[in-house]
């Protein structure tokens, strides 16, 4: 058992008045915790140490912060419990949102985190200093064989990973294993032919009991990474795949059904600790998220902050790769280089086949833009 | 494979202008499948049959509704991809709400939804007709003992259901396996003295790789039914507890971390479709949420939709109780019980604690109360 004096700690964004903000702050440290109001709470070990701690708080109004401390234990070295305590009721209330996690290595410890993180991610991909390349096989409804051929040009074009699209699922026009199977060989056989080091990977996100047969049926038919998307299948359940001695691959956060958690102006969880701090704790090795000036609405400070959640020091948790998609074309790439600089993936997904007919020359302007950044 | 002209459907809410909000339903069309612009959509089985379709749309300025259905086959029979589907990638965007599924057959029929539901529950329980009572072991912070000991007094006052406090993990205060079975045995100890039918129903939301072992473990210890927060474990997994041989147990779904799903007035899901809809696909017996008048922001039109939500029909998927809790008070359940009728499980936490110093007799109120109503 921990010490009774270590605490994990979050940042929440509060609203109202100072006053409201700070009944809301107290609030947190019960609700997160004990359940009742304060007149029921046992004296002694739950009082002086379950209940959480307001650390500290400051602002304005409309805009205050409190750093809200909770007893180490109370977490149970569950990610589950972890975010249950962080949010869980209070995630019902409105006017808070929370904003960064603060974990010390009592908690850090209990997590694996990135099984390759950003530098094993380059190792594996022979890309040492410069931005990488994703695109996704697209769309829903395409056979396999469709499919497979769409890898084979985008690996002929240069691009480092080809991801499934997350739609695709184990549908009977694409069956998993067949699809797999189709686009790891023929992403192999081009780079035979390029002597590049692409990799594929596959959306393996499948119901519970399903997930790990995809996983590692994936690593087995060649597979080189994986996508996921914790909103679909939760958190902790990208954390046991990144953790599985049969699968072993780097993964792709995709944020699938996440977006209510950010969207809320007032609630919520920050793209900074949900696409940054909670992807990593989850094992992910690289956060796909939506760019600015795309189809989705997340504005340049934002996915700022979430460069910034992907590479903030957590003790033994390695950083991992921002990877901004959605809606991205070619000619934003110098634009997106002076502003992500090189420890970016950049996904481009429709982007791809719209600029020209020729799906390969696409990717070689694609990778040309990016080397020459 | 499923005819072609099979679809599933549902109504989404759209902010905006007409214009604005026709243009929202036609990107959820594309958004949700393809995830291409238009123009390169491929000809055919997935211009035709893959990509969303505006089935129809209607109403004011501000809160125009559109339905849009989507091929049979997309969802690949699975409650993640099914999700997916309806708000994967629109979750991202904002002024759009998940507001109603419209489930055919052919997807409901994928779908054992609760094991019990509301009439399996009530058999279980010996409650015929009457509205059913549950009250919360905590705070998180007591030993396995003294949460027993708590156990035994709502036992013995009638409380129908003592559910773990969904803080209650496996902390080292009050580990998992001790405190489960202390709880289950001191309630089997009151039974027998009381002649009723008290269920405990431990928390067993756990990581991904200890999931079923704990609701199994819970079902031998003598659990009667389950505490499950899919906001922590995904949706799917409580479907697997649900389905899982060795458990068989009703579920009470908690739901802790998913109200920044609710919360947002023009994003998010509505309560009636994650509280009502969604929990039953998904197997829960009994929904807990939070009520209005509480310490929580949900409105007495939001707790009306979720009850019906519990209840419309939907195929072979049963009906489930709603479970409204969160800052109740006993001096609130004549009220309580001319909004919700008799076809609920009123749920007290702190409120069984607060009312007077005899816990037995607070609980022994509250079934009077109940009954009298």
């Amino acid at each position: 058992m921990p010490s009774r004096d270590a605490r994990f700690a979050a940042t929440y964004r509060l609203s109202g008045t100072r006053k409201e903000a700070y009944a809301r702050a107290r609030e947190i440290c019960l609700e997160q915790t004990v359940e009742l109001p304060a007149s029921v709470i046992p004296p002694g070990f739950v009082r002086d140490y379950i209940v959480g701690r307001i650390e500290s708080f400051e602002g304005r109004p409309g805009r205050y912060e409190a750093v809200i401390s909770y007893a180490v234990g109370s977490d149970a070295g569950e990610l589950t419990q972890l975010l249950n305590v962080l949010f869980g009721n209070t995630s019902l209330k409105p006017g808070v949102r929370l904003e960064r996690l603060i974990l010390p290595p009592a908690i850090l410890r209990q997590f694996r985190g990135p099984a390759f993180g950003r530098a094993g991610l380059r190792r594996l991909l022979g890309a040492h200093r410069r931005p990488m390349l994703c695109a996704a096989l697209k769309p829903m409804g395409l056979s396999a064989e469709a499919l497979a051929e769409l890898a084979s040009r985008f690996a002929l074009g240069g691009i480092d990973i080809v991801k499934d699209d997350h739609g695709l699922s184990d549908q009977p026009f694409a069956p998993f294993e067949a699809r797999v199977r189709l686009c790891a060989q023929a992403i192999k056989r081009a780079n035979r032919r390029t002597g590049l080091h692409c990799v594929y990977a596959p959306n393996v996100t499948a119901p519970f009991d399903e997930l790990l047969n995809r996983a590692r049926f994936a690593r087995a038919a060649g597979a080189g990474a994986l996508l996921l998307c914790p909103g679909l299948i939760g958190l902790d359940a990208m954390r046991v795949v990144a953790a599985d001695a049969r699968v072993r691959l780097p993964i792709l956060s995709h944020p699938a059904l996440q977006g209510s958690y950010v969207l809320h102006p007032e609630g919520g969880i920050s793209p900074y600790a949900l696409f940054g701090q909670l992807a990593r704790l989850a094992g992910a090795d690289a956060s796909i998220y939506p760019n600015y000036g795309g189809r989705f609405a997340f504005s340049q400070a934002e996915c700022a902050s979430i460069v910034q959640g992907c590479r903030v020091p957590m003790g033994n948790i390695r950083p991992i790769l921002p990877c901004p998609g959605g809606g991205m074309s070619l000619s934003r790439i110098p634009e997106l280089l002076r502003f992500y600089g090189r420890d970016v993936i950049f996904l481009i997904g429709g982007g791809l086949l719209e600029y020209g007919p020729d799906i390969v020359e696409n990717c070689r302007i694609f990778r040309r833009l990016v080397e020459a950044g």
